[in-house]
């Protein structure tokens, strides 16, 4: 209970903003399970019969070269991988189940894995919004700022991708700006956005390296990194993500595979189905995470939702979407592995939809125990928009979770029978030493929440709750101040970064 | 799977408003359950040695009469009563698990308890809320409005105490307008508003015997509506409130006992404490029903919540109430007795707080298996206020519960897998077969939320979700269509009003 109150350094006077320090989060309850384990061999099974039946298609030869020598049938003509399913299960065993992610800041350091779950801001969004200039897009400085709250708010363990692109830089250089922005303006792990290229997942490396002081060998021992691919949904697997997954497994950083699963369009229209196909494409990118490095840290990642089949637009944070995400977990403890799932929304601006749509898929990762919850923080408009009064409310969000998860306190002290035979029929409790020497700490304290009487709420303003998050995250950003780093590491950074933009044609 | 998208005769074209047709709603998940049951005996023990040591005042004499026949052990000088723990786990045995609620409408009579929950609408609030006029005092008119809306949401299966109360009408006899509106204007089960005496628990009694054409051995045998108490916390019990309780025991309409227990005010500042009370007072008034008449469907009320304790304002919706909703279903499970809790916010508006507080509410009941979610529509302002844009969100919220809850469907023809092999690598599956038998009812349709892409959302005119809200319960007004009433039974509901009324003293 001591972690609840205790005001950080980052405590505002104008924005009345205290936080909960930095720490692990575990849920100590049992999963939430929507099928039987009967199903989750149906599905199993039925994805097994797919990858050897149908088969995934992988246009990098390395890959399908790595693939043909862990026993998978090929036809370079079509590019097609088939395997057997004994194979499959064969290459499942000794993934490891955990994995620790080590911080710039020692501090920082988490193990991932079984109930331990990690909160990562969005990656990906070209747009950026607040409710000052509304949606537009990122900019270089944008995504810095974005960088700093991320860094700042203590329920985001990691860094998960900077927020927005820098759209204003260019594309062929720009992850070296966002990573500099990752590595230096916080001391916390991070997520480089995706990895498209071998290339890329390299500079992610060298820079993880660089940041961490160490070299191949130790960050293989102590990964910094966590990565992420895509397949590219219906069983397409191309270059630039088997590649950046080969290149991952083999330095020994934590990588998912995730399916772009969206049930209607590039999978069946039933969430069953999409489970299933999935379920093959994860398990044919696992494999050839372990064909290029038996043992190394490759786990499941879930995407399934389903596209409105009025509109063709993607929904997310649904029913539908919050069993995907639990049984999804199912298959993954089936496997041993860790599982990545998002915070996901379509709703195009920070208000109730949002909210709900979020909270649906925040319940769905905490009660499945997904290990890895990227786009935790700022996620808005289906993941094209970054938003940052949407970052705010995340961390209100996941704050609260958080502050459930912790166990209750049934000790004889807190249970204060005494205070209640001391106040006995028609009393209060305002002033018994119970209360007194517990007030400050005993409950959860909001960032964003209004509690106060109307009469209080009205003579303020009348604000929202989205104009109250306005205020906090730019009053933050006047708070914000750089973590500790020592000078020669923030050279050896830029100079990588400005020896790579040499490097890299634009 | 075919009861989702199904437009029932409801469905507007101004709005786009369909939605799925009443149904029950079971959890065939286990229940979160965030302490052991070793714990549970620590607060079941607790209680039992506050209702042994400290008691509990019972302000009623004819509750105390029934209370010492039962083996309590009663001081009339302070009027308080003191439970021996042996007696209370007797009074205990025998109590029903399950009842059922039969409604006018039989199609929506219900059974309640264990795994089978019912939503209700708010009850209680002073205040009405729109975003056209703001937060004004409810009338008459907007209470009829609101039984309206209650009855033509599917997703309520009660209408739960008629909204707001009128306050342009006399208080005296207030109630009776509140249950005219509930028995002629919609055909559900309906909830009185808190029973604060036994005359208007009678009043309750004999127009439900009205509307459903029975007497009172026909409702003790088929009850038709669920009563509920609150004790005065910490440790009182009022005259009201007992005698209301007596009357619907004897009655045999089930009835809840809801502690006040708002911790760090009217019960200790932990929740453990707090939980502690809640059971004690909880207990005390079961073991009155009991009393009252043996058997009688006398269940478990949860409301414990915390003040702020830097502004003194009840907080709702809070990671601590959330753990409090959880604990408390399973002290209910204990008792093998069917528990109530609520949908709560302390928001004084329809926005993002609002929504994650009314989230982390409804989550914790739907985990919990709490059978009778009261305020479950409308609620907002810690119930001071009744939000006619509130209850149209909450319809969403508890329509996503609900389609979250209905099992997977995992049968081979569902899965897909010819689709999957038909479509391939790369391709989509837009036409197949397997989509075209099933797109149009294969997803949640949800009343509220925009999931079009965000030029259509802006050239519509970036409205909120609340703002889409409002549009939706006008329309919902417009289209109404009073359900079917024999006019004798009408006739005598009003005339029971009217006979009622010259009776009462304003």
């Amino acid at each position: 209970m001591s972690r609840r109150l205790r005001p950080t350094s980052r405590g505002s006077r104008e924005t009345g903003f205290v936080q909960p320090p930095f720490a692990a989060v575990k849920n100590p309850m049992a999963p939430l399970e929507p099928i039987s384990s009967d199903q989750v061999e149906v599905i199993h099974h039925a994805s097994l019969n797919i990858l050897r039946d149908v088969g995934i298609k992988v246009d990098s030869k390395i890959a399908r070269k790595l693939l043909h020598e862990a026993g998978a049938d090929i036809d370079d003509d079509t590019a097609r991988v088939r395997f057997d399913p004994g194979m499959v299960e064969d290459m499942l065993i000794g993934i490891p189940s955990e994995f620790t992610i080590h911080a710039r800041n020692p501090d920082k350091t988490l193990t991932v894995g079984k109930n331990a779950m990690i909160f990562a801001t969005v990656c990906g969004p070209s747009f950026v919004s607040d409710i000052d200039q509304g949606r537009r897009q990122g900019t270089r400085e944008d995504m810095r700022n974005f960088v700093k709250l991320a860094g700042m708010l203590n329920i985001f363990h990691h860094e998960g991708g900077s927020g927005c692109e820098p759209m204003d830089l260019p594309p062929e250089t720009r992850h070296l700006d966002m990573m500099l922005a990752q590595t230096t303006l916080t001391d916390k792990g991070w997520q480089p956005c995706w990895l498209n290229s071998a290339e890329r997942a390299r500079d992610c490396i060298e820079m993880a390296k660089i940041a961490l002081q160490t070299d191949d060998e130790g960050l293989r021992n102590k990964p910094g990194i966590i990565g992420g691919i895509n397949t590219n949904s219906p069983l397409l697997l191309d270059d630039s993500q088997a590649e950046g997954l080969i290149e991952f497994a083999r330095a020994g950083q934590p990588i998912h595979v995730t399916p772009f699963t969206l049930a209607g369009a590039m999978s069946p229209v039933t969430i069953g189905g999409s489970l299933v196909q999935q379920n093959a494409e994860a398990l044919a990118g696992i494999v050839l995470g372990q064909a290029a490095a038996i043992g190394a840290p490759v786990f499941y990642g879930h995407f399934t939702s389903n596209v409105d089949m009025r509109t063709g637009s993607p929904a997310f944070g649904t029913p539908e979407y919050a069993k995907s995400v639990l049984v999804s977990a199912q298959m993954a403890r089936r496997y041993g592995l860790p599982i990545r799932s998002s915070n996901t929304t379509a709703s195009a601006v920070v208000d109730a939809q949002a909210t709900y749509e979020s909270d649906m898929s925040i319940n769905a990762c905490i009660n499945g125990h997904v290990n890895v919850m990227m786009h935790a923080g700022g996620w808005l408009e289906g993941g094209l928009t970054c938003s940052f009064e949407k970052l705010i409310l995340d961390a209100e969000l996941l704050q609260m979770q958080a502050a459930f998860l912790e166990p209750l306190d049934l000790s004889e002290n807190t249970l204060g029978l005494d205070a209640i035979a001391e106040v006995g029929p028609a009393g209060h409790f305002f002033g018994t030493s119970h209360t007194l020497e517990r007030y400050e700490d005993a409950f959860y304290r909001p960032i964003l929440s209004d509690w106060r009487n109307f009469e209080s709420w009205h003579e303020d303003g009348e604000k929202t709750a989205t104009q109250r998050a306005n205020a906090i995250w730019k009053q933050l950003l006047r708070d914000y101040e750089k973590p500790p780093i020592d000078p020669a590491i923030e050279d050896e950074l830029e100079a990588y970064v400005a020896k790579r933009k040499t490097e890299i044609p634009c």
